[in-house]
């Protein structure tokens, strides 16, 4: 497993996700790795992540599949590129403990133009929680706000 | 439209959940109320909720949408009941932008046994932003850590 996560070759423009970017403060900074074929992402749920008491919110699975499947597809497509979810579809298979360390593994399904299809599962240990099939697109530059150069005089 | 939200009526020992848990401190606070056949949620993203500058990051999107169709099926079901979310599936149509407030509406779809289907949109202003269709189910009850009654001596 390499020691640089995907998120770090994200242009610091593109670098603010509230899920995956380092550059949010507030934010869950979700690493995603290269491994092999696949990608991995280990990540523990705050004590707060509730659903039920024990368990995790769907909303933070649903979070965890959609960054590391983007950040899965930016690995596949090469360092510095960033891709946006088109649909992500999540079964949740089993309640998520909230106190232990997630495990999501990423594989890429297909590569078309823009789009990268990505199945995600998430594991608690031999648990498995949850299942994702996500489908990004490459960003549209026209999201990125970046720094305008204007000409003088 | 009702002016007590859904999620009030949910039992205290299941109301901690993130998204919408009344009794969460940290939690999103969502809330869901009957509007007619439909329901509605009015939510204001935090500045940091950030996806790229200026946009909303996917994760609250599907938050909100799991959070606001799970309150919808409750709603349909009666007062005190709780459900647990089987499938999200959300598209993303257009950038959904921070510096407003979004409104997700839900639909009633299906309903079949402990099995509740709800459809949701969420719009800011008059774009849509994302739809998503969510499989609802009771909440089971061996999921909830209720306080035991224990005898004495």
């Amino acid at each position: 497993m390499s020691e640089r996560a995907i998120q770090d070759d994200y242009p610091d423009d593109v670098s603010h996700c509230y899920g995956c970017g380092r550059l949010n403060e507030e934010g869950l900074h979700i690493p995603s790795f290269r491994d092999g074929d696949e990608t991995v992402c280990r990540f523990r749920p705050r004590p707060y992540h509730t659903a039920v008491p024990g368990y995790v919110y769907g909303g933070l699975v649903a979070s965890l599949i959609d960054c590391h499947a983007t950040g899965s597809a930016a690995a596949e497509a090469g360092p510095g590129t960033r891709f946006v979810t088109a649909n992500l579809n999540v079964d949740f298979l089993a309640p998520t403990p909230l106190d232990a360390e997630l495990q999501a593994r990423g594989r890429i399904e297909e590569v078309k133009g823009r789009k990268i299809v990505v199945s995600v599962t998430v594991r608690a240990g031999d648990l498995e929680c949850a299942r994702g099939r996500v489908v990004c697109v490459r960003m549209p530059e026209d999201l990125i706000q970046r720094p305008r150069v204007t000409g003088r005089g």
